[in-house]
This record gives structure tokens, C-alpha cells and sequence, in this order.
């Protein structure tokens, strides 16, 4: 079960920048920055709130490490803004095993690392009415520090 | 201050259609429905997830009432997808205040209506590295139900 809005994912071409832009403007702060290889990206995680289902909502902002990656070509095509948007669940196995049972896209055979050691799969757009739709099981929910 | 991600905006062709799919392939249900005339949309707010600010988490569904409308214009060019996200505050005058002060284009000289007896205001998405960016006080922030 879906019980969060885990992130909203956001493409730029400067991640320092972009940072830069969200706490000089809001305030928002880095909680977290990891280079995810697979993915093609290096990412920063801003954290808004904490979620009454004992998790977290965050901005994760993505810069591709390459123009081959996913990011890049949506970048290249598209110039920044938002990418994707996460929903947290105790379960991505299961919950991504019933999405596809219901004739939704989903990209993984099986679920793969995302940011902070946690485990995401992502839905195909096409099929959620135009919304690149990840599906997310954090390693520590309700993570406030590092 | 602003603190929780209020809710994503999604732009949509037909609003029962997307609502349908929201609640068959993931269990969430409408909280709240209503047509916004000076916005030009019909919406629905699906209520994701309570935040520790004491307000929630909503995904947005707009479907325009004309093709005038900027959500309408913006669905002829880009299709359906993310269309805005909203930062919650207490206090959206001072906010837009304060963003405006440092340079960010605010598109209201003061906030208008949004959904459920908010009070909303944009930021210029050119400002905001692509991201057209909504600040909102909710009229009850924490509404759990009707």
C-alpha cells in the first residue's frame, strides 16, 4: 500500500546551482547527496516533512552523470523540471507486483537501489496517464538525521 | 516558512478517467472535488498522507473547463503530466513577500483562491529552474476528512 509521497524528482543541469536556488529561496537544505552509477545521476535530497506513515517528503534533485542516461535524454528533450514523482510503501515487491497484475507498465523485473540505500521500481508514463511514476521502500523511513 | 509539500499538480485530459486510474491501480480515494472558475479547472484532491506540520499531502488532478486556461494551454503543448508542485506555509503573504524580494517573478500581486478555501500564489517556472512552483495556506491544514 502507497501510504506517502516519498519525493518529487526534479531534473537540472547544475545540481550546485539548483541547491544553491532551493536554500537561498526557501530555505530547503541538503539532507542527503549520493551518485547513483546505474541510474546516471548525482542527486541531492532536500527534506520537507516528515509523513504520518513514520517516513519522510522530499525533493530529490538529479543531475545526469551522462547524456545517455535516462535523465539526460529527458533533460535534452525536455530542459529542467519536474521528472518523476515517488510514492513510499513498506512493500515495492508486492505493490509493484500488483500494479503490473492491473496491466501497468512496470520498468524493473525487479526492484533496483535508489537514494539512501532504499529499493525502487518505476511505472511506465504511458500507462499513468502521462506521470513517470516511481514506487519507493526506504531503508530508514523515518530517517530526520544522517 | 514553508513546510510540506502540499500537493502535485497533474494535468489531465479527462478528470473521472484519471481519477478511475488513481484509485484502481493504487487504492487512493477523492477527498474533495470542486470547480475553480478563475483558474478555468474542474478538480480532484486525492488526500496521500498527513504531514508533521500538521497539514497533508495531496495529488492534485486538473482537468481545464476551457482551452484558454493555463492549464488548458499547457496541455495542448505538453500533454498530461506534472503541471505545478505546492510548497504548504502558514503564511503565504509573507512568503510570497520574501521570494519576491529576492528576485523570483510571483505571478500574483496578492494570493487568490485555490482548492478548499486556500489561499495560493505562483512563482514564475523560469525563476524556479523549470519547476512551476505554487505557495499555499491551506483554509484547515490538517482536514483529515469532509
Amino acid at each position: 500500500m502507497l501510504t506517502r509521497i516519498d519525493h518529487i524528482g526534479i531534473a537540472c543541469f547544475d545540481l550546485d546551482k539548483t541547491v544553491e536556488f532551493y536554500r537561498a529561496t526557501y530555505g530547503f537544505e541538503v539532507f542527503h547527496t549520493e551518485i547513483n552509477e546505474e541510474q546516471g545521476v548525482r542527486e541531492a535530497m532536500l527534506r520537507i516533512n516528515g509523513t504520518d506513515d513514520g517516513g519522510a517528503s522530499y525533493l530529490q534533485l538529479l543531475e545526469p552523470t551522462r547524456e545517455d542516461s535516462a535523465v539526460g535524454k529527458w533533460l535534452a528533450k525536455n530542459g529542467e523540471g519536474v521528472h518523476h514523482i515517488a510514492f513510499g510503501t513498506a512493500d515495492v515487491d508486492g505493490d509493484a507486483e500488483a500494479v503490473r497484475n492491473k496491466g501497468v507498465r512496470v520498468l524493473y523485473d525487479t526492484p533496483r537501489r535508489g537514494s539512501m540505500g532504499s529499493r525502487i521500481t518505476f511505472l511506465h508514463p504511458k500507462d499513468c496517464h502521462g506521470v513517470l511514476t516511481e514506487l519507493v521502500t526506504a531503508a530508514d523511513p523515518g530517517a530526520a538525521e544522517h
